[in-house]
């Protein structure tokens, strides 16, 4: 092979492709410079509240967690013991793939409880670090939803399915990094001084994805372990921004890249599960997951690893409180259902945002995020009200909250409730007010709206 | 993606190491004048039996033939049926491949075989048409024998038991083309005009291949729906035969793209089960299979699909006595046996050789291929002897031949019978000599020797 | 076969077993006059609350419900459609059975929940319909738990697990028929004459489960195609009566031959989830599944198909005011989990529970079930005090009840708090108390307790 | 359970069946002197060729032989060792039977080939050891071949293909006892003092296959265990001689109880592969398995395990000498398939056949079974001729027998000559002759057919 090496590569053909689109006025150069001064699109902010979906292979064992395959390969006792107990030696997780069967799947119905439970966007992993991905990805044949398990573009099929409710915006996830395919091994074991598994599989795949399924949301992950110049994240960035279909929607996370989480890319996640105590300065997003212990469903789930109604609810609000939005996990089994305690707490959520969504979507966090009066409330707010929110029955009447400020136009309700509520200032600031018997709720929270206070 | 495109790539690695190769004094450069000019290394022409193998994921359903998938594809009215009578609607054939478990495999047990067979070398499926390679490819993640099904290294472990074996050779089958490859549809798709699969799958998967298992033989396939320029295929030979761990033994044959076959390369296979009726002037070999229908098991093979010993080895005699080896095929199970039918038929086939096998090994053409005599033979011939080989048992004791001319040192044998024959010149040319009762074999072939005849 | 048949025979064999069984003073004949006059053995009308649970074969396909192999077999089109689309053709019932894997069954968690729900006893399917026995019954060779799928003693292991738990009462159901069991349709087509079915299988079975097991309740199903004479219904229950080793403790049920029921037996089933207005005169029971349509777990139930806590709530306090038991009923999947959401609604009823039971335990019907006060209430008594139980928030501090005739020793209290509650007596009869806050619950109910009233 | 047991039982309403019909004048009584002194019907010793044939759930594992859940569960090494190696813990024999496909069966094809053998009769495999019945067994229910595995009436299409084929006998095997039956284990355990297996499992299956399938031939197996007491047996062949719709054809072999074979019953099998070295006084069968280790197919067969056609002549010849009929037996696989290399042997015995059945079908041993002349040769005769039947190619032309006693009527042939071969008497007895080149066979075998000898 002494000559020259055959000049097509997929991306070189993407880039000939990209350079024949004119570029507009203002365009992104690839660098967090410029990339992390665009505007985060304000559909983001605005709605609060998704549902992040974990769903793949790691679905058919359904144990442990969607970490199943690393955990038995670094034999972790339980899943190597669940192996042994249930499975043939020699059984590797490809065979898993058949089992995978989605066959009670049904996409509208998945949308009808996300609409249902208030939430504004979903997140959905196209790609897990398993590698199988959930549409007919030409650089994973077989090992893709459409080739293997299932047969059905899950992707495709979801994103027609949520779209049609106008309320919710369509994101996906999708990880960077594979744990055990060979090409991001071998990149690995030079140091990540190669790139073909950068050039090979990540670019193609998310320029298909992108252009495919026009995701309104990218949730990147998995990027630890390398340089975001590894992951070629800058120049994926500006063609997202400057020239894919979705550059004027698109919202992305921070996982660009080691040591870009909390400081680079669109809105921050930091790490997962991470809860800030005050309100950080640039926007954020607070992951969490209905089973305290996994992201994708598992069967040995008990009922004490699901976090109750209230739970969710108090998580929720101090993350709004602070500025942040609340992605809440649940993973569907693998035939499709989504397992009904995550679907009633859905549900539930959606039956109190119905009453109290004003104190929540659209906000913006108060002067105060908190504080601790009759009981200890959450303070949101908008333009023209302010929203103490509050999780604990106060257990009387009278009610006395510190901070706000009120003046002769002030009014004061209880959510849910049609009459204004009696109130009284305090002195210097804070007010105190009649409540009513609280409505009933299994959400165990209570919204006290306040316009003309300051 | 406006900027340049990440510089690592599997083929520009390999280039550049192998820039670091000194290169030797002749070197072949990449294109047909110069490799056609290379001479055929000795041990193939001297080998005439190869043993061929189809095994793959097409061994699981085991019906039709190695092209199952394609067939039913094309809505092949058998195959629909069968998968329909057998399997839920939906199923792919992504999920043959955890059934090919391979759990009676043992490579020193075909390996034995091979050699009690009188086989020189083997020809053994890496990869068909299918995409599904017998060792752990890199650029085939989840859809090869270490991934999936046998968990095996089936290429390695049989490269070890064939070399155990001293005399025979080791030989790898390798299809270019995958029928279902998303890659391969798009580059086709292009009118071939990009490369991408050739560059990210094909030859990868080359280099891999020839650097861990150092094959003697490469029996390229699949070439048909392109020209040699889109499989890259004079660079790989080029480097193949200056600088590949294998450049001194290595062996190929001639399809290596649309219009290659009978034309360049290394020998001659021409046309699947190819006979010419003159001695071809190039080396060439006849490829066939035990089961006249499918390369590959199937277990709707009737008793009489099967070649019979005798058809078999009149076919063998035929090519040698053209010049051709021959290459006969047999198709193992899922689970790694040997249908005993054919197991049978090669060591019958050994059987023979052990007696007649100076008649085929090391032999060349001789001035005249066949004859009808008192019954037809086929000569061949070494620099010490003339063979004639013949197929139908006289049902007499003096035979007659016509064409060698014999001499007072003409010394005739049958091969078998230890003591020299009695005969006497015919007029001009030939002679006629008393048989002996002809020594019982299944094969139902015999072989006069001739020494000192012209 | 001209000679007498060879005599031993398993019923036979019983026989003489039996008659060596000192027979104590007053023995029950095999009459239902006779049988009908045994006293049912208090625990049972103490323990007001049992856990019924489906868990067979029919948990593998786990669609449409426990009558998945009936209904399928009627052509039922939605059965049908999922075989059709799931399964390849040809697929038998039988073979799903190696499918009832129960990997994640563990029989003491199952007894920690019935436990923590309140329940004092226990229904399991020993064998439903289908004919499949949760233990090894040597007359259902390879048809059994043991031998096939789980390879457990199902039963044996539960009431092992139960046992530990003091509190609860351990029962079987057992279906008589069969559906599909061809001694059983040889017999249904002689009309009965025949008796094959009851002699080589149900009665087999029945002493095998009574006297390895001990159950303490047998609740008996699937008699209604045939008479008891058929069944052997008054023979198998004297020797339950007399002899058998649980013939103390033992309870039964209504359902031992066409026409029975309501009728004969023990306690009165009556039909399925049998709902009586005025409070019958004989004991009874409800059974009813939180899975409005579906006994056995199946995957395609919707999150509307289940009972929330206060329907679930509100008609257990309907039926033990009426003198019913409540038997609840959940459906497990086939890897051996209970669905959390039906785990939630059992911890839930227990929680109620541990601060309502006193009225509901031990109580017996007041002398008027219902009325319709300030809201809705229910009766229920003991002999020191009478419960009313509301299940709608009165919205108000004033609460009325107008049938129970205070004194001046009169003292009513709310259920989980400790003070009482002041109160006048009204005109004639009842009184009007002041409620306090109503104490969350999430089951929307509670009791006030009135001592000294009749 | 006091009063009577109920009375309809199976065998009763059998036995009153049968004392409906209309016993003929001389009946069988149900003891052994009776039963002994019937004449054999005369088709079975005409036939001298029969075909055995193993089939069942044991050809799902395929693996060291149809004896393999007995080995395995005696913790036979190689057999527990591959379970463990393929197979998840706790996997069960009865989860093989969905396994057992037949997908590829037609028992056409089979009716084919056993015509194209020139035997002339088949003893099929009903229900072997496990248990696993052939047909719609209904006290086997769920554990035979209807229910499950093959969904199909086995015997019953056996049957009918091999009636097409007029020359065909159908015979079927049957075990009385089954491993694991836990009837079978009880009575076992009570020292065969109970009956309740025979009862309920071993009549009515045997009155349900006589009665639907009607075999001409009774393979009676598994009864070494128990006395003939026990099993019914006398009983049983007492109703099959007089009234079943198969007493005047109906032929059976010795097995019916401890003791019994060699002694009792119809003809003699004695032990498998008994080989007799006088010709017995008593009709006997020899039967013998293609594959040396095994009469269940099995996929770890090695080629050197099976029988080569020489030897399986040189039996089956042996065997008729000495006055028995040869079964020679096949293990088909699971699904449906005759190995190519049985089949082959079976066409082939065919074509020995074909020119050399004379010798065989209908002949009686002669005075003197064998001799060693020329050769070793054995004879057999009819009223006309005398055979002398050769496996070892004599290798010259002049061919001594000693014991025929020529007369001037003499003829002596060789078969497949059409012209009668030159004789000479020797001094005494024998003659000698000359001989022909000996035609090709693969069999390896001769014939020398003498008319007008004594």
């Amino acid at each position: 092979m002494g000559s020259a090496a055959p000049l097509s590569l997929l991306l070189l053909s993407a880039v000939l492709l990209l350079s024949s689109v004119s570029g507009s006025t203002a365009r992104y150069t690839p660098d967090w410079k410029s990339l992390d001064a665009r505007p985060l699109p304000s559909w983001y902010d605005q709605s609060k509240f998704g549902i992040f979906i974990h769903w793949g292979v790691f679905s058919v064992p359904s144990f442990g967690s969607e970490w199943f395959w690393w955990n038995w390969k670094q034999n972790s006792s339980s899943y190597v013991s669940f192996m042994t107990k249930n499975y043939p030696p020699g059984f590797e997780y490809a065979e898993f793939a058949p089992g995978f069967k989605a066959e009670f799947w049904d996409a509208d119905e998945w949308a009808e409880i996300f609409e249902a439970s208030g939430a504004k966007y979903i997140v959905f992993t196209s790609k897990h670090h398993e590698g199988f991905t959930n549409w007919g990805s030409p650089t994973s044949w077989n090992w893709n939803s459409v080739d293997n398990g299932p047969h059905r573009d899950i992707v495709g099929e979801l994103a027609t399915a949520v779209r049609k409710r106008k309320s919710v915006h369509f994101g996906l996830y999708h990880s960077l990094f594979e744990w055990f395919h060979p090409l991001y091994l071998s990149d690995k074991a030079s140091n990540f001084t190669k790139q073909d598994f950068v050039s090979s599989k990540v670019m193609p795949e998310f320029y298909d994805l992108v252009t495919r399924y026009k995701p309104e949301l990218i949730w990147s992950d998995g990027d630890w372990e390398a340089p975001d110049t590894y992951w070629n994240s800058t120049e994926f960035l500006a063609w997202l921004y400057n020239d894919s279909p979705v550059k004027d929607v698109i919202v992305v996370n921070d996982r660009w890249g080691q040591g870009c989480y909390c400081k680079h890319g669109g809105y921050y996640n930091c790490a997962d599960k991470y809860t800030p105590t005050e309100p950080p300065k640039h926007k954020w997003e607070k992951c969490n997951s209905m089973d305290k212990y996994s992201w994708g469903y598992r069967r040995n789930m008990k009922f004490s690893d699901v976090l109750d109604l209230p739970a969710i609810i108090q998580d929720f609000v101090y993350t709004v409180a602070l500025g942040g939005n609340y992605l809440l996990n649940i993973g569907p089994a693998s035939d499709g259902k989504i397992p009904i305690v995550f679907e009633e707490r859905l549900r539930s959520i959606g039956a109190w945002l119905k009453i109290n969504g004003e104190a929540i979507y659209g906000t913006k966090p108060w002067r105060l995020s908190t504080e601790n009066g009759t009981v200890p409330v959450w303070y949101t707010s908008t333009d023209s009200a302010v929203y103490a929110i509050f999780l604990t029955n106060p257990g009387q009447y009278s009610f006395q909250l510190f901070t706000p400020v009120t003046s002769e136009k002030t009014v004061v309700t209880l959510l849910g409730i049609p009459d204004p509520l009696k109130w009284a200032p305090l002195h210097s600031s804070g007010l105190v007010m009649l409540l009513p018997e609280l409505p009933y709720t299994p959400a165990q929270a209570w919204v006290i709206k306040m316009q003309g206070v300051a």
